[in-house]
């Protein structure tokens, strides 16, 4: 086992850290395009305004340190960065369910660049399986456990109507499924060790609306 | 002013209680469509996870009162909920980027079963321009100020690339919008009173590659 991965057993990183990750991976990005080369955390903060002491804590669980007056090396920091939020690794997935988002995500080709890639979808309509979208497979979901032992996949992706999303859980995990990114409103329950990714557009829809509404009734 | 929109004035919904209300609302379509009428805290606790007296003080923000030993009246919660969270107006919406990610949004029907409609979309991209996706026209971004006084929205969806997500955010509030919905890893600073609702894809998908390697690390 090498350094790196005994950091990671030893460290458990905050999520409110893993969300901000990002945001400096962005910003890096874009001052690089700008043709910058250093970036201190007192420029980043004003950037994107966050306080230069969280910063400098969330780094300080990456591998990298700024030199004393110039910064960060802003390519070295996205390559850190880019690497430990695991986005230079291809993570394989399936996707359970191609409805209207389902077969968005199918779609996105977006979302590779991002280190994840769909190589198999899962459906029970008649007129969906057999056929592909983006060159990817949609499969009848009753061959899922054969398929788990032809592709080396540990995440699936949920995109199916809300009263199976329990249901088609169980079976992913049944079948060997680590991670499952959650993208139905449906609050699914799995055992402790399995990851679970609530991404519910809708319930920040609905956040989006109140706080909306809320200052459009404070103005009245 | 009626009631209601004096209660709204008057208390602002915690954001997890917000979060959480659409889990309520999805177990309560579940139950219904099961041939269920009523449902109790202590019956939807078990079915979600959630604790009792956090669900009763959740309800408590929204409009419903349940009967004692019966419980909500499902049908009641499920449109009481709906109205609340705004999904049973329609909210016209402006997308900004018809990138991958924006492309795949207009295409979505399903935003549109709750309260979001894009009407138009602006892109700089000649092959793009003039042309449209699923009926939704696509202008020119500097037609925007002028759109803005055709259409009646307040909400614009941002999927531009990260070097122009602030600027693009500026233009937009400097044209009357008044909530972001970024889909962008880019942290877009903005006034006060506008509402930003984050939904990064990515920072989601780095959280869950994190925790995948985590608990794969953690067994070897």
């Amino acid at each position: 086992m090498n350094n790196q991965k005994r950091q990671k057993d030893d460290i458990k990183v905050p999520e409110p850290t893993l969300r901000r990750l990002p945001w400096y991976l962005s910003n890096a990005k874009l001052l690089k395009q700008k043709g910058e080369h250093f970036v201190s955390s007192t420029q980043m903060s004003k950037e994107i305004n966050i306080d230069v002491s969280q910063i400098a804590k969330d780094l300080s669980y990456v591998k990298i340190s700024g030199r004393t007056r110039v910064g960060y090396d802003i390519s070295e920091l996205i390559n850190v960065l880019e690497d430990f939020l695991g986005f230079t690794n291809i993570h394989k997935a399936f996707l359970f369910g191609v409805g209207s988002l389902g077969g968005v995500l199918l779609g996105d080709s977006g979302l590779s660049h991002f280190g994840l890639e769909i190589v198999a979808a899962f459906d029970v309509n008649p007129e969906k399986v057999g056929t592909s979208i983006n060159g990817i497979p949609i499969f009848h979901s009753n061959e899922f456990k054969q398929k788990m032992k032809e592709y080396s996949v540990k995440i699936g992706v949920l995109t199916v109507p809300i009263e199976i999303a329990q249901q088609i859980s169980d079976t992913m995990i049944a079948g060997g499924i680590q991670a499952i990114w959650n993208f139905t409103p449906f609050r699914i329950r799995v055992p402790e060790q399995i990851v679970v990714q609530n991404t519910s557009l809708y319930a920040h829809l609905a956040v989006m609306f109140n706080r909306l509404n809320f200052n459009n009734d404070i103005k009245k």
